[in-house]
């Protein structure tokens, strides 16, 4: 199938959601570890628009944002494990999650760890009602695709070992028993799934990476 | 394929691009018109999420937001026109202009529109930056899809059509000849092409009601 490339930065969550589709398909790939402080050449070239990883180059061609180059490794390598269902109705389903936790859930749970006081209460609860309606959607269920892992639990998994990270610096508890009782259970699940487990990035040096962005934030 | 149904709000653009695809491919259903001021239990309970439109119901199971509508109908009416490539690639490449322009350039178009003064001008020309990589994108072709009308330009009916009649009310001059001529240039192409045109919603009735929305906005 050619060549493959992952630009990516050690300890994104994005990047490891495209980490993972590769591994788990077994796709020989190159990783091109990019400096986020002094953006690569490779990186502005084939990512101009955004300018962020990751970016997949599949002989020589560019395909950039997380959720994008994962469907077109779905699209492209159609054997081996999917994180995509077979039916289009599933299919749209995850989709949807999928972009409604990067569109919405995502800013909304930043602004609660980015905030004090006040702020911070109000940005915390906005964020729960958010995260609610994916707590009622994984509710009687191992994972949100199923039994097995699936294109939501792959987009969702900034919200399980690196949103606690940040949780713990900052100080800040929103994803809590009583009031996300079943995204508690589905974050335990995800990270202790054992091929997620051995995949995780060191929770140490990803503490120290975070310490620095967001240390000086609110406590 | 059993009962199709889609929600939808006159004049809204985001039902538009479902409507336009469900035409193409000549897809038999009921439009069910919503009163975006008094939102229907039909609506809150099919999308409680955004409780926006459009909402499609397919045999009973909804599916929301135009650009997961649209890849669903693509992936359930095989047969007959489409708006996605063949090309994974290309596919990979239609939806990251789609989603670029969605959540990157409405939001800017838009801020450009509510605003004035100082403030108004750069909230133009940061929007003019991003619609450059658009114009780009559409250099030396018709439509960004090719020859035919595909993803990308239904995803940005917005820029053409209906944000002139927002420019004109709110009286911004953004996209332009000087600074954006390729894209010009499809807009031209784009509301003159013959299926498009016939299915534009009514030029004053829009004006009316975006004047509503937009009157008292900065001049």
């Amino acid at each position: 199938m050619g060549e493959v490339k992952l630009i990516g930065a050690w300890g994104s969550s994005m990047t490891w959601r495209v980490q993972m589709l590769l591994k788990m398909k077994g796709i020989e790939h190159e990783y091109v570890e990019e400096d986020l402080a002094n953006k690569s050449p490779l990186l502005l070239q084939h990512n101009p628009v955004h300018k962020k990883v990751p970016v997949l180059l599949h002989n020589g061609k560019a395909i950039a944002e997380s959720l994008v180059i994962i469907q077109y490794i779905e699209e492209t390598w159609e054997n081996g494990p999917s994180l995509l269902p077979k039916n289009p109705y599933d299919r749209a389903v995850a989709r949807f999650w999928a972009k409604y936790f990067d569109e919405t859930c995502i800013p909304a749970m930043l602004k609660a760890s980015k905030t004090a006081g006040e702020e911070r209460e109000k940005a915390k609860e906005e964020a729960i009602e958010l995260l609610k309606f994916l707590d009622n959607e994984v509710k009687g269920k191992k994972f949100f695709g199923g039994d097995t892992i699936g294109l939501v639990d792959i987009a969702l998994s900034f919200g399980s070992y690196w949103f606690d990270i940040i949780s713990e610096i900052v100080g800040l508890e929103l994803i809590t028993k009583d009031k996300l009782p079943n995204l508690c259970q589905w974050i335990d699940e995800f990270v202790n799934h054992s091929f997620v487990k051995e995949n995780l990035p060191d929770r140490g040096r990803l503490t120290q990476i975070f310490t620095m962005f967001l240390g000086s934030a609110a406590k």
